[in-house]
């Protein structure tokens, strides 16, 4: 017997056992979570993971970059299945929602179409990404750069992290490379649910974020070189003091990133080389992160970021070096499945708004070979990358909720 | 047989040699030096010296700090003597002039008066002061603050080195804790020679720096506590970036300093709590030195700085934690003893001007207790505390010619 379709709800209280659940992997005392990728702590949510999809009569498959693909057979299986999921590592001081509510919520997805004796259509693949977060091992959203071709699998697998050990070793110590080939499963069409990392929904009290952009990047390494002098002996006028340089283009940036609109910028890390208390600043090393969802923006802030600094080492009389070190183009999801998404949001009636994602995500690397969209729920005070990272039960399920349904729309039910 | 003592003149090659030849104890393969005080290079140029003075004729005592006073009896021995001179001991990467100037020429002024056949009025007193630098050991101008009064013998004694080494053990392993009391040498007045480490006579074309105040100094240590969030998904309004509210501060204080005039502002130390590309930095760490010969400019200093970094506090929520650390009031030096500098200079017909003293020197603290007075030369480019430090052969004769000239004047030509 199958309840109607479009009455169907996620169980809140399963979702949200199952995230806290997951979240002894790896706990910290101040109540977050630290699972770095390939560690023993994401062995055991990978093992954990694996036995849950199965208890679901998912068939689990893992490829050779140890991302999981657990399949859930669809009435036609001449197509491709529809994704949904995330990734299941965390920062080192990580929170228990960022990545893990989208892969436990597409297995909610999957226990609630089994609760209710629903087929889709399509088949529908849950997945589990590995090492999204990049702190272990660069570059971030390694195993969907791979997967998309981004990046040879020999190159990633040839990575290693501090300690000098390989992804390669990392995968066979957990028992995680696995034999189908990199890029091999096919989607139809890709869905992740994600904390937003921000506070805008928050700020604006809606429930979901309906993501139509991500943003590109600019990433610069600079370096000032002024002049190290005595701090009681060297007039104002006669300085060349290279931490004042630095910030006349902290607030450059930022004042071009605001004019801009539709943009950030940031600079998130600055050393005084030889830093002294009596010693005006000689040399000052740092990085700018700048980002648009507009192509044409982003060289707006190239130009103005690089036009600003060349004035202001100019007027002050030392050596600015801006060296661009990554650019990633905007991600514009595909139509058809943020509209999809969208509708979904507003037949559930959950206040709504079209968002641009922030940070980077797994469906962003996809959206370049396959439809892809997402789905951002809001987070407490935006905060994310923090044992702080929290969300509400309900907005978790109202996310879950709009997964399932954006599935729903996409996979099409059995008749 | 006397030269007349107004045309006489120190041996600019004899000085020279000498600088050069106590630059090899410590000396460095870029050229500078690295003489920590009580160290063993440090022993071996005290040792050099020592020699030296005796070959002179001067006795040497020395005091409980290691405090060296090399005295040339005057025809009237009821008097205290003059004192000139200054130190030996460098900064880690050091320069050859940096207080070595003002010691030697002070033994060259002897060696001149003892070629010349010339006794004068008042003995004098060649002094070198145990770690004026303050590299090794804290406080700076050690030696001279004891001497003075500003710390007991006792406290200075039981200060640690890096590696746990006390002054008193340090002292004792080079044989330079003598008996003498510190603070038991009387000095009529104390006249100290030194490089200029400020960009402003070379600037000017002077070869004559007359030194009539020092500046007094506020430190204060800041913290800046604002929030850390995603570089990528915090749009620009909702920001609490602790380096942007830095780059705020550190132009407002060099704004600040330039407006007040006769005043200098530095942050020289700032360092990001947990730095990353694409994070916003939540919290900051920073210092702040801040000078005038004016102690009411200080006051108006700490005041427009203290509400500057409210006001950008305020505007951009965050927090901003200033503590005074040291407060130093202005050196004035005596007016007879700086007239005494001026005369010299210009009967040598040397250009010169009135100067005030950016950094803190030995001479800074015996005028809290005795006339002193102090005779800047200029160093090439402003350079100090640098293997890079340079001073002419003619430049550092021409100080030691006025120093030569403002003790005559001082101690008078025994008729």
């Amino acid at each position: 017997m199958t309840k109607p379709a479009s009455n169907l709800q996620i169980d809140s209280s399963r979702l949200w056992d199952t995230i806290h659940t997951t979240a002894q992997f790896g706990a910290t005392p101040k109540g977050g979570v630290r699972r770095l990728t390939l560690g023993p702590e994401d062995k055991q949510v990978r093992d954990w993971f694996r036995t849950a999809c199965e208890k679901a009569g998912l068939e689990v498959q893992i490829d050779g970059l140890g991302n999981m693909f657990a399949l859930r057979k669809g009435r036609d299986m001449s197509k491709p299945p529809i994704g949904l999921g995330s990734h299941l590592d965390t920062q080192p001081t990580g929170g228990k929602f960022d990545g893990v509510l989208g892969t436990l919520a597409a297995l909610e997805v999957i226990r609630t179409l089994n609760d209710a004796g629903i087929e889709t259509e399509l088949p529908l693949c849950v997945t589990n990404w590995t090492n999204e977060e990049g702190s272990r091992y660069a570059p971030a959203m390694m195993g969907s750069a791979a997967f998309v071709g981004d990046f040879t699998v020999d190159d990633i697998l040839g990575r290693e992290d501090a300690a000098g050990i390989s992804v390669a070793q990392a995968l066979d110590d957990i028992g995680y490379r696995g034999d189908k080939p990199v890029g091999a499963q096919k989607f139809s069409g890709f869905i992740e649910l994600h904390i937003e990392q921000g506070p805008i929904l928050e700020a604006e009290g809606k429930t979901i974020g309906v993501v139509e952009h991500g943003q590109g990047v600019l990433w610069y390494d600079g370096k000032i070189t002024g002049f190290e002098s005595h701090a009681g002996s060297t007039p104002m006028k006669h300085r060349r003091d290279a931490l004042a340089t630095l910030s006349e283009i902290v607030l450059a940036i930022e004042t071009i990133a605001t004019e801009l609109g539709n943009a950030v910028g940031t600079v998130g890390e600055a050393v005084i080389a030889a830093p002294s208390r009596n010693v005006i600043p000689g040399e000052v090393t740092f990085t700018i992160d700048t980002r648009s969802a507009d192509a044409g923006i982003l060289d707006q802030l190239d130009q103005r970021i690089r036009a600003a600094a060349a004035g202001i080492a100019a007027k002050r009389k030392v050596e600015v070096a801006l060296d661009l070190v990554w650019r990633k183009e905007p991600t514009h999801f595909d139509t058809t499945l943020v509209g999809a998404v969208e509708n979904a949001a507003n037949a559930l009636g959950y206040q709504n708004r079209r968002i641009t994602s922030g940070a980077g995500h797994d469906a962003c690397n996809l959206n370049t070979r396959l439809p892809a969209a997402m789905i951002f729920v809001p987070c407490k005070d935006g905060v994310s990358h923090n044992e702080l990272e929290d969300a509400t039960q309900s907005d978790c399920a109202a996310g879950a909720n709009v997964l399932l349904h954006t599935v729903l729309s996409l996979a099409g039910v059995a008749k």
